[in-house]
């Protein structure tokens, strides 16, 4: 939604981060390679990418780090968990209460995992399948964004603070 | 480390992040609200912050959203496990290979959580105390930063999509 389209409910942002200078800089780390090459065509979460995945050996789901960054890779082995932060480029910034298709009640960006928002982070917790340090690839079990969405982080899972208190 | 020492067996990355303009802005939110008034006294992750707060109440740890985003609060309560995002304001960004204190060998950052990273985006789980929609305060049980660090977004934590499979 880079439209400026408003469903019933929806609420503006009293500023639109899109429109300003930003108050500090994200540098594109790598890309994240997926089969979808069109937003229509992309899975609408996690969860739909990971079944779209299911049986496939090499669903074609990877994180690609630029050449500067691929020394951080050290470390990182098959098997392991990672949660990956990609910036989601194509969506609009602007909308603090949203009305998602599967949601009864329009409700705030905060409440929800839409892309649309003043920062359009995406967060995704997957499995290491297989690495190339050297290529600064990690093939990965699944994503929900389309080819090319811009990498900007990667940082390990870890059970012991990454899941709450008390779950 | 905003110093520019380095500890044996530690790499920087090809290019230094806080030298350029930036790929994207982001765009401050809000801040974090915690005790701890410097990097001495803060605890190194959200492990030990939680063990500072356990038992006391209103221990003094918050995100706070600015005005214009509050709305975006709305379907947040209390009790919800939370995603905070954070940009670790001090932290150098040009470390890819870091030998942390507690760890044996030098180590990619992307195998690491710490602060020191191309983009310092921090990310720690918690659950939510209170909330005060009306001043964008939500109390929350522990983060490891300092007082005033800015917040960058806040998400739903969904056992469904953060916890990987087989966990």
């Amino acid at each position: 939604m880079v439209e400026d389209e408003m469903r019933p409910g929806e609420e503006r942002a009293g500023i639109d981060p899109a429109a300003m200078p930003g108050d500090a800089g994200v540098c594109f780390i790598g890309h994240v390679s997926t089969p979808w090459m069109t937003r229509e065509e992309c899975p609408k979460n996690l969860r739909q990418a990971r079944e779209r995945a299911a049986g496939q050996a090499g669903a074609g789901y990877a994180v690609k780090v630029d050449e500067a960054f691929r020394a951080g890779l050290a470390g990182i082995a098959k098997g392991d968990r990672i949660i990956v932060l990609y910036w989601m480029h194509r969506a609009r910034r602007d909308l603090v209460v949203q009305a998602p298709r599967h949601a009864e009640h329009p409700t705030g960006v905060f409440a929800l995992r839409s892309p649309v928002r003043p920062n359009p982070i995406a967060m995704a917790v997957v499995e290491v399948l297989g690495i190339d340090q050297r290529l600064g690839v990690l093939d990965i079990d699944a994503i929900d964004c389309i080819n090319g969405t811009p990498l900007i982080d990667i940082k390990p899972w870890l059970a012991s603070i990454d899941v709450p208190p008390d779950t």
